[in-house]
């Protein structure tokens, strides 16, 4: 495991740069727009739940430290890459809760950012356990690549008072042919944003 | 015009938070991932050729400081946006050159970083003049939404031996629809990452 | 109102071609996906239920003739529309069904493939009507652009045993753009077949 | 190999319905939007250029009988599926010419329809050889999945005075995961038509 220096305040480091061993991951771009839609900030407590990789775990680690994200997963395989990327990335912010959410956040601090990539059916459950505990102004970016994922959140959501926004997202990355170039498609993936609040201009 | 505090590192800053007038501007989303691609650094300097309404100028003034962003935009009308758009945010670091690239980049220092967001049909000679002065491990990220601006970056980047990667980008938006929600699409943008040197891990 | 001969087989009668003041209609591409996951046969009873301008109404006709087409809408212009259209095109098996479905649906002919373009909120009780009366062997075919709409029809066709697949479509037209060309999106359209019976080779 | 009996006159036969060995075949929902592009009808000599497994030869075939489809293709394999695929659809009016375009276009009878899925890199001369031969009123439909092929493609009809229009599609089929369902992307495509002549009506 060679340490990586990835210099740049920018999130969208490249997927091959983390361990993945069979363990999904967040591809790159999904990364960075679903960073962005939880509008990080130094000293927050993130919630990344269903870890995976930890490669969105990482990115919002480096931004923001001296906060720390709680990187909560249930696959032990998925548990260790978690770890191994974040010392991969020199990154001490990370600390990986072993276990199933909703259960496994109970007694975590309160989070001012909830990141949702896996729910193991548990959707419901972790959203309300999200919300009871999330501070003021606090924001929960779920990704979705189910139906009915999507069609949870987006409910519970609007039910819980939240503002509710969501990006149904296409990508396709080129890839050399011969001489030519194809798209190679990302599956599509729904990112949905949950915010507590108004914003204070509208 | 009221100033805005954005205090989150992360880039996306919503479109509503911008004047823009009549003049095109680079969508939330489409900026995050551009200035992804473009791995922006503390201290670095960076063009933005066909600035528009500055949007992208102001999120990549934040992420650069004390870095500085040189804005070209040859469209007065444009000009006094990203002025505008730049002091809402409390920036000092975004020059505006007004004039028309490549001929109004003479003279400028050379860069870090080069966005090209608009040519004004003088893509090969922006392209040329970003190649001559581009300083080591820079990299050229640009948003084509015509057919024939993407394929002619494509096809310069890889005669000129850069490493060249690119993304078409389909995303839609959740928007009301009484009880109901559909989504909105966003016309398709293509980001094109050009980079000075291979990687150091490959 | 000038006739037009279309003489082709295929479907895909471009949407100029229709009138359609300003009710909505089924877009070229979407319409030529949606008749193929009908699979239309000569003689069949075809139901449109929100049928528009009768886009889909008109191209079905001229597939299932000398079969009919039942086109049930509850708005009068665009009933009016429809009846239009379907002269337009010299059709006389166009049947306009004014009326709220599913009420609108009593008494008409068990059909062979129904259509659901809209259901002003009804779509579970239009699916169960469609069920009670649908032929052996029948399919329906739906337009959906809200996520509610999706996943009722999706949770509707697993729980009564229909073999269901759909589509999520995005399309981009190329349009000039001076001398060049970009890409107009579409908004984002899910299609759902919903079959009556397994295939006989699966 | 069991003979197929598809009885429906719309487009679409399912992928599974064909043999295709290792041979690159254009998908269900792609062909029948080719189709609709092409706008057959009975009688139309078509070629088929780049036929791989046959898939599009077949249901132009069912479609323009008594006409013609001549299905060009270099490979072998290749031309052994669009045989085996045209009889297993009970099709006599599929003559393949196993060749490379457009040296294997020289003495075919003039076609009303054209069809471009592969052109090992001879789209250029392919495109003047169906300009040449093709009868007064005639369209060729490219597939095109690279960068290349769509510009040189939409380049040649502005330059020779086609009616050009131009698709770019983004599918992805539901498929179950669990008890819930994601989107499988199928690659990018564009679809261009080029039209010998305006629509009467424009």
């Amino acid at each position: 495991m060679n340490r990586i220096d990835w210099p740049y305040p920018t999130p969208g480091i490249p997927d091959h740069y983390f361990s993945r061993g069979q363990v999904p991951m967040t591809k790159e771009e999904i990364r960075v727009l679903t960073l962005a839609k939880a509008r990080l900030g130094s000293g927050m407590i993130v919630y990344d739940i269903g870890s995976g990789t930890g490669s969105l775990a990482v990115e919002a680690a480096r931004l923001v430290a001296p906060g720390e994200v709680l990187a909560v997963e249930v696959n032990p395989e998925a548990c260790a890459l978690v770890r191994e990327n974040a010392r991969r990335f020199g990154l001490k912010n990370v600390r990986v809760i072993t276990g199933m959410a909703p259960a496994a956040l109970e007694g975590l601090p309160p989070p001012d950012r909830a990141f949702i990539g896996g729910s193991g059916g548990h959707l419901e459950g972790i959203l309300a356990a999200c919300h009871q505990t999330l501070r003021p102004g606090g924001i929960i970016v779920l990704n979705a690549i189910t139906v009915e994922t999507l069609g949870t959140a987006l409910a519970w959501g609007y039910r819980r008072g939240y503002q509710v926004e969501a990006l149904a997202v296409n990508l396709a990355r080129l890839e050399p042919a011969g001489r030519y170039h194809i798209w190679r498609a990302l599956n599509p993936v729904y990112i949905v944003q949950l915010m507590t609040q108004r914003r204070h201009d509208e």
